[in-house]
């Protein structure tokens, strides 16, 4: 194949691939390049074949056959991985060349690549994919961030390659530096919160309601045709999926041990730093640290589970009510972690200079990645309107919404409780909401204990200043 | 005063001066610093008079009146302060000199510290400190940590001025580089946790059954006989004070908005580092958050609780049955958070390789420190008994009180889910106990999610390996 490529890409996982192949079907051709050969050999081989593809075997060769300036999108672990690949790159490029980094790098590290690469004259974009393989491979949605020229040089290619809306591609420029990956490691910090609420409502029908997986699917998908939401598009099908070797469903066969791979734990962190609340994220994130404690969980059910036995909720106050009530508590408590997202990322634009455009924001997350749902549009509205709102909840439709079904989640949170079906996210949604509602706080207790054995002094509600009492 | 000094000190704010006189005391004669001199001379005039006590108006002249090895506590602010001291103290200071940092310094800065002054023969000690003021003057629980052959050398003197137990004093060598600091770190985050449970309490109490400071005071004290927890007692004799001024209760009068200073928000972060889930404590840091966002609470109280009304408690189970379950539910809660920081540590311990005596840990809290409480007596005999548990609340008596009364705290979170009273300390700890009592949790859904939009695999119940489906 002749002529030089449009664009360069490493890194040849499921995602590389799709991604690769995604902008080839877009009408460019791509240069390809994985550490081992091999796994380039074989792509080209089960997927490359009459595709406007380069494979290329050592990183001179791949550097060589790009057009100037040379996009280059890296799709290898975040990590130490990056800065070898970046590492092994440098000595080939020329000033004004472009690195993408489209991976789930920590935000902090591409804060320190933008920075050295700029002092070698390298233009680089830290830019978070999400979408998973679909996504990847059919249009996902890209939440670019760094040098704003480098950006003009990509724009098309990205457009085209998005996912495709009526508001438009699912990509803008989200600002410089790590703009990018902030965002996209809220975007996961969200997808961990939602996850971990669909999962409870799961538990809650069939601990609670003794609900087979078939029963669940048929009313997730039916909460879903208002919602269209990808995660209950896919809790629905994920239920109605049969193990082929057992026939039986294949939820009930997958063991209860989640995995994570850190971006839902930077969020956290992050948040902490910020002094943002994001308790519905921070409890989804915890959730799966105690579904890895396998062992301790074993011996606290021998020791206290047998005691209690089963409570089905069914009697309390019928199934459908019930049934109604997850609906709304999941709406809300799932509006409740889309705020805490939306939240920390207006403090953190304020606070590193990002100036995020949130509109756009909730406008590219409208389709192609994992946490696009008919609420981004709500969101979109909320920020095209206001620039910054103090919290979604209070903005518009939602504080209706609020208004009129937090009584759900009260009563799920109780019901729960009492029956002994954990429900953290749940629970930290509700105590949030409940938090801000409060008008007053218990924190003048607090207040008044670190004043008692530290000195740390107190404000006052009738006077301003600092006050300290010898207790 | 002629004679060379036993130790130095430098930094007299409260805790600095304090734990000068507490030193003094003790028999031994105390060089101080401070690097405004003003507050030397001031201390000087009005607490040293007649004490053993040298100051010092430059760090030369302080460092020389110090017998060798040369053994200096500072006494500064964490962070930069501690830093820029010890650059200070080095010209003057001989290989063996002992520095010892008795502040709250984040455990990783201690143990670059620790690395640095090695390679410069110096013998550095991370110490964790805690008492507040009067503890370091009548005697804190004192958490050290680093140079062993250094802590020897200062053995005698924290075992006169650390608090006194038939136990014996409250200090132990928990063991190299930060393992004090780190200790000290959860030791807060431990004290975060107990606090807002506290504060929780007081508001289900006040908001729920209108009762007074007094009267809270009266129900403070009285669990307080046999829980013996020093954040108990201060809340008794907090909710009986009286604004001078105005002859109100001055509980009524602090403002709802908790400052912090980083301990217990390190203590999540770390915890999320090592994959330990601790809810409860992290539930308490949020709670500090939220409370700071004063302007945001205005909006939601106006758009929302207006529409909500008050709701007292008092009528759905009558007052005594509601004390009784927030005993036990406070009760149970605290063991929790305790538990959660036990945890921490014994994972710290292996990670890190601190090898901590943990049952030392717990004999060292016992008293003179901020989170003391008979409590502790129960959890030292645990880690005496077994070296080490995979949670306390499994343990000997503890998990006879979890059976017989969890269901007052199942009781509270449900009643106060109703009530609009927020609880998030109260439910994570409770959601944390359901969690691990569950057998099984949702978290099969969540790996069938992860594999469905990217690939990640999953493992099954009944065969052994990693699975994906093409969903």
């Amino acid at each position: 194949m002749g002529g030089k490529s449009d664009i360069g890409l490493i890194g040849l996982a499921v995602m590389g691939q799709n991604l690769a192949l995604n902008i080839e079907s877009a009408g460019y051709q791509v240069a390809v390049y994985n550490r081992t050969p091999a796994i380039t050999e074989e792509f080209m081989k089960e997927r490359g074949v009459n595709r406007r593809l380069k494979p290329a075997y050592n990183l001179e060769e791949f550097v060589k056959v790009l057009e100037l300036p040379r996009k280059i999108i890296l799709m290898v672990k975040a990590g130490p991985p990056v800065d070898q690949v970046i590492e092994g790159l440098l000595p080939f490029l020329e000033e004004g060349d472009i690195i993408i980094d489209g991976g789930n790098s920590f935000y902090r590290d591409t804060e320190r690549r933008a920075r050295e690469l700029k002092e070698k004259g390298i233009r680089f974009l830290g830019t978070g994919i999400s979408g998973g393989e679909y996504g990847a491979l059919y249009g996902p949605s890209i939440m670019p961030g760094g040098d704003e020229s480098a950006y003009r040089e990509v724009e098309e290619i990205f457009s085209k390659i998005a996912a495709q809306t009526p508001d438009g591609p699912c990509v803008s420029y989200l600002g410089g530096g790590p703009a990018g990956h902030y965002v996209k490691m809220v975007h996961n910090g969200i997808e961990y919160g939602v996850m971990e609420l669909i999962a409870e409502t799961y538990d809650l029908m069939r601990k609670g309601l003794g609900l087979s997986p078939a029963e669940m699917g048929e009313i997730f998908r039916k909460w879903n045709k208002e919602q269209q939401s990808y995660l209950l598009e896919i809790t629905g099908e994920i239920m109605d999926r049969e193990d082929p070797e057992t026939g039986k469903p294949l939820i009930d066969l997958i063991s209860d041990h989640a995995s994570q791979k850190g971006t839902g734990k930077w969020t956290v962190q992050e948040a902490l730093d910020l002094g943002v609340p994001v308790p519905t994220i921070t409890a989804a994130v915890n959730a799966r640290y105690l579904s890895a404690y396998k062992e301790m969980r074993e011996e606290f059910y021998h020791l206290f589970k047998a005691a209690e036995g089963k409570k089905f909720l069914a009697g309390i106050d019928g199934e459908r009510d019930l049934l109604k009530a997850l609906e709304e508590g999941l709406f809300l408590a799932t509006v409740i972690a889309y705020g805490e997202g939306m939240d920390l990322l207006q403090r953190a634009s304020r606070e590193y200079g990002y100036n995020l455009p949130l509109a756009e924001v909730a406008r590219i997350w409208q389709d192609g990645c994992i946490i696009r749902s008919n609420l981004l549009k709500q969101i979109q509205r909320i920020y095209r309107e206001k620039g910054e709102t103090a919290s979604i909840i209070l903005s518009g439709e939602f504080s209706k919404e609020f208004a009129g079904r937090i009584g759900s989640l009260r009563w799920l949170v109780g019901l729960a409780a009492e029956a002994g079906i954990p429900l953290p996210a749940f629970s930290a949604a509700l105590a949030y909401f409940d938090s801000l509602v409060a008008g007053e706080l218990p924190a003048n207790l607090i207040q008044a204990q670190r004043d008692y054995f530290g000195a740390h002094t107190y404000q006052r509600k009738d006077k301003e200043g600092t006050f300290h009492t010898e207790w």
